[in-house]
Formats: C-alpha cells, structure tokens, sequence
C-alpha cells in the first residue's frame, strides 16, 4: 500500500454558518444525500429517524443541536432563553434511547450553558466543535494503540459500521484497522451486518470511498473465514461496555467471539471511555433492545393469520472472557475484568 | 398443539398428464406462481434457474424431466428414440453441478431406458413416481428417527430449507421438526440464511402454510440465541456428507456447530444415503463452490474502480466431530466418523 497518510475522507457530519449538514445514513449506499439541519428539532428528527447512526456521531450531532438552539432561542429572547433551550435539550434527550454518548454529550453543553452569562452561541458553537474534534484525536489515538497489537495480522474482520459514519471521523473499530493499513498492507474482511447491513451498505461503501481495499462477507461465513485461517484479529467497536468489560455490541458480535475463541483468532473492542458504564457491574445487567419484526419478515408474513414471528435483538453481549483487548483513549486493557478495567483509572 | 397428523401441504413439484408443475421458489414468498414443464430442456432450465431447488428435489424434477424427454422422442420416432433421449438426458445432467441427488436420479432413469423394449413412457413415469415416493417416505421414516432424540428439546434451531420445498415432500432436517412438532408443541427457530435467505422467504413460509409456529432470526442472532437457553438442538440438512461424516451444507452451518459446541447444544444432519459420497473420504476434499459478488455487493460497489470485493461460498463444511447425530433412512449413526458410519452398511 503506498503511503497514503490517514486517508480518511468521510464526514457524517459538517457545521456551517447555515446549520449542520448531515449525511443521510438511510439511503446509502445508493445515494449520497446531504441534509441541512438549521434548527434542534431537526436534529432530534435527524438522529431519531437513524440518518445519523453511531453512539459518537450521535453525541457529536446533539451538540451541534443545542448550538442551534440557542441561536433560535436566544434570537427569539435574549433575556430568557435558557427555559426554551432546555425544552430543546429535553426533545434531544428523547431522539434515541440507549447511546449512551448522547446524554454524555447534552450533559456537557448543559454546563456551557450554566456558566454563559452573554451571549451563549460562540461558547456553545466552541464546546461542540471541541466535542467533535476530541472524537476524532481519541480515534487517531486508539488507532495508534489498536495497530500496535496487530503486526502479525494479515487478515482482520471486522462488523457493523465503526468508521467516519459512526463518530465525528475516522472510527474505533475502523478506526484502529485504518491505522494498521497505514503500517502494511493487511487483507480486511467486513460482515455484511443483518438486518440493517450497516456493514454491506456503509462499511465497505467507506473504506472504498478511502481506498482501503476490503472484502464483504455474509455474517455466517465468519466462522468458515476463520476456519480457512485467513484472519487472525476480530475487531469491533462497543455500545456499552460494563465495569467487569463485558461489552454490548451489535447482534452478531457475540457469535464472532465465540467463533473467534473456538479458531484462536483474538478479539479486540475498540470504544472511548465515554461508551464505559462504570455503573453497570456485568453485562447481563445490560438490557437488550428489540426491534420490530418487520426488519426480517416478508410483508405476507405478518398477516394477522401468519403463525411466524421473528425475534429481532439490536445487540448482544459477549462476556469479557472471550475479549482479548479492549482499547480506550486512555490505554489499553488486555484480558478485561472488574480488576484490569481499575487500570484505566491509574 | 392440536392432533394434525403430518400436515405437510406444500409441493415443489407436482406431476399431471399435462407435464410437471413446478412451484417457482423465486418468488417466495411474495408470489405464488406455478410453471408447467412440458419438455426435458424445460425442466433443465427450471433447475438451472432455481425455481426449484434442494438436492432432493432436483433430482426428482430431473426423473420427470426423462418422462417428458421419452414422450417426445418416443412420439417423433419410435423406432429410435434413445439417443434423443440420451441428448436430453445429459442436458439435464448439465443443469446444476454439485447436486448429487441429480445424477442419482438420472442413473436410476437411464437404467430403465436400457431395460425397456416397448412403450418406454409409462416405466418410466413409474421410476419417476417410485423415486418421488420413495423419497416422501424416507423423509417420513428420518422424521420419526430424529424425533426419539428430541422429547426433552424445547426449542430448535434450523438453517436454510430443508422442507417439502427442498425435497419431494415433507422435508428432511424440517421433516424431524414436523414430526418433532406432531409429538408434542416446540419453540421452532429458523435463521434468515443469507444471502440467498431460503429461511426467510422459504422455510417460514412453509411452515405457515402448514400452521407451525416458528420464530424467524437473522444469521447473526443464533449464538445470543443458544446463549439465552431457548434451543436445545440444531438440526440442519446436508448437500454431501464424506465417509467420515464431515457434513457440507449451506453456508453459516459450521458456524451453527461452532456455537452449538461452545453451549452444550446438540447438533443433528439429516441426510438421505444418497447424500453420503462414500468416495470421499473427508470433508476437506469437498470442494466449495462460490457465487457472484453481486449476491453480497451493492451496485455501486461493484464498478470497475471499486477497491471492495466479496467472499461468497455456497457451503461450509463441519467437521463430525462436532455433530452429535447424523439421521438417514437406513438408521442413525451417533457421533460419526469413519468407522461408526459404517454401521450404515450393517
């Protein structure tokens, strides 16, 4: 691979003077539609309505919503904006109910917004960019950290989408394999990710965008994969990851793990420290979302007659025995548990 | 459950004096369309375009197509209609190349042709009759046989179709959940089976014309699935078994066995004997076949100047030493390799 340093061309989300402009996530790969956000209900909508996907993208657009309410608000009544500003807060709180980042992210504007006593956009504009920018150089840094552990891996997997998409640039997951293609030439394999096909539809439309070869498998040819010896590291990112590193991942993640630990391929979570719930002991604790039905069953199948069902987990949890490595921002913690996970405290 | 002794009332193929009736598994489960094959290249052209499909099932469409092929040729030239036939006999040999029933089939067909003397249509709708039937009461007799193994299994998982739409009627890993199911109720799980999803469009439909509940999940959810203690067995098909018992079958079963292993869950292949390929020692000498990209691939991905490809086998193949049982019609073999598969022959 020729020396192509930190190709990482895809944005998620863009702020301009006139709003925040958003990649609609839905309808790629087939289209490349860009949506201008110019108020926080359209923010709300815009993360509610999945356009934007991924716990730090999600956090990263909230912010910027706030910082376009506060210009509605603030335009509306300079004298008493922040009782309308928190209505918006609230409607962003309510656009999505487990990324953990969202609340992480309000949370910080809310502390902009306490301590402003003029005009609140520029400090509020300042914090969400300051957001945004700290995503990106924890990315770089995991990467870094990743790609250390990865000298010997010829072939990595990889699922779901961890890249640019899903963070304000350059991913966790994604974003340590993108740092291990600029060390050498590494064969990069990405599931297909069903039912929504983050992976077939973003994953590989992202790396192919930047220009880092990649392979797209279906998620039940992972285990033959790893029988056929071409991969030696699974890598993938973390919706929540519990005090003991038990890690909440999209659905999927767990049978890769067990495969993985059954061909003695390694496994490595990739997640910032915000994605950690030091409150939350062990990942059975963790509770799993279901989706609708119609994510999997053809339309003649839901009639009212139909005696099938389909049962449609958005995660599952893989017990951080079967985790080799997880990578945070603040280091790094081989073969977790409540007692390594302390290290990253140290 | 109520007492609806072997409802199973879905044909793939259905044979009249009019032709064969060919039930299009193309358009499952959206559209109920019916074809009539009239001649032997109209029945090549249905396998090959996999309106019907499943070893079984193809080589019974196969034995009709002789039917159609006799007809013909015996009605155009009745003192040579051999060689003619011979010509259709190969084309429909040409149709699908891995599937072993098909060459069966036309074996059993052709020695008919070297026997008769007279009118050779009516032996050979015998033949074609007598392999269909005997192909149902296999299925039925494998049924009963994998059923003894299941009175404790709340729940069961199987892969792909494996049903009457795979076979000539009654299915053969989905034929020992019917019996299963007529024995007393079962939590019945079926996985999508990407990316040509048989389980998704076929087997969930199959079961809901024959009103036996089952749940649908995607491929990945299968681990979280066994995890969470809701099956008991896995209970799969087979496109070729070795000497040995090493089993391949569609893609995603090695990762069903993997998993299965990982949580004490059994794991059955039911096969009849002619999907045992005695000359082949072990599974590794099973060669896999593999598809298009554009099976996997978004349409966009696939231009001249994209960096992504896809990985797109049609089979895995598990080794026996994680199956527990291995189900025919001449008798069980429990934990199988080569010498307890002999027991076969006994």
């Amino acid at each position: 691979m020729t020396n192509t340093s930190y190709i990482d061309s895809v944005r998620a989300l863009q702020w301009s003077d006139d709003g925040l402009l958003v990649l609609d996530q839905r309808q790629l790969p087939a289209r490349i539609v860009h949506e201008n956000c110019r108020t926080a209900a359209d923010v709300a909508d815009t993360i509610a309505s999945m356009r934007v996907r991924g716990a730090p993208a999600i956090g990263i657009a909230a912010a910027y919503g706030v910082v376009l309410a506060a210009r509605e608000r603030f335009t509306q009544n300079p004298l008493d904006w922040r009782s309308a500003v928190e209505h918006d807060l609230q409607r962003l709180a309510r656009s999505r109910p487990t990324a953990v980042n969202l609340f992480w992210a309000l949370e910080r504007m809310r502390a902009v917004i306490r301590r402003v006593n003029t005009e609140p956009v520029a400090p509020l504009l300042a914090e969400a960019i300051a957001i945004h920018e700290e995503d990106i150089a924890a990315n770089r840094h995991m990467g870094e950290l990743g790609a250390d552990y990865l000298a010997n891996a010829a072939g990595i997997l990889t699922h779901c989408n961890t890249g640019s998409l899903a963070t304000g640039g350059y991913g966790t997951a994604l974003g340590v394999i993108r740092s291990a293609c600029q060390r050498g030439p590494r064969n990069i394999f990405a599931t297909e990710t069903r039912p929504w096909s983050q992976g077939a539809r973003l994953t590989v439309w992202e790396l192919n965008k930047d220009r880092i070869p990649a392979t797209l498998i279906a998620d039940s040819a992972a285990a033959f994969l790893m029988q056929s010896g071409r991969v030696q590291w699974v890598i993938v990112g973390a919706d929540r990851i519990a005090a003991n590193g038990d890690t909440a991942n999209k659905i999927g993640t767990y049978a890769l793990a067990v495969a993985a630990r059954h061909h003695g391929v390694r496994f490595m979570v990739v997640a910032p420290m915000s994605t950690i719930d030091w409150d939350t002991a062990q990942g059975e604790k963790i509770e799993i979302e279901e989706r609708d039905s119609r994510e999997l069953l053809a339309e003649n199948l839901l009639a009212p007659d139909s005696v099938i069902s389909a049962w449609n987990p958005v995660f599952d949890v893989t017990p951080a025995t079967l985790i080799d490595v997880i990578v945070t921002e603040r280091g790094v913690v081989e073969q977790p548990s409540s007692q390594t996970m302390q290290r990253l405290f140290g």
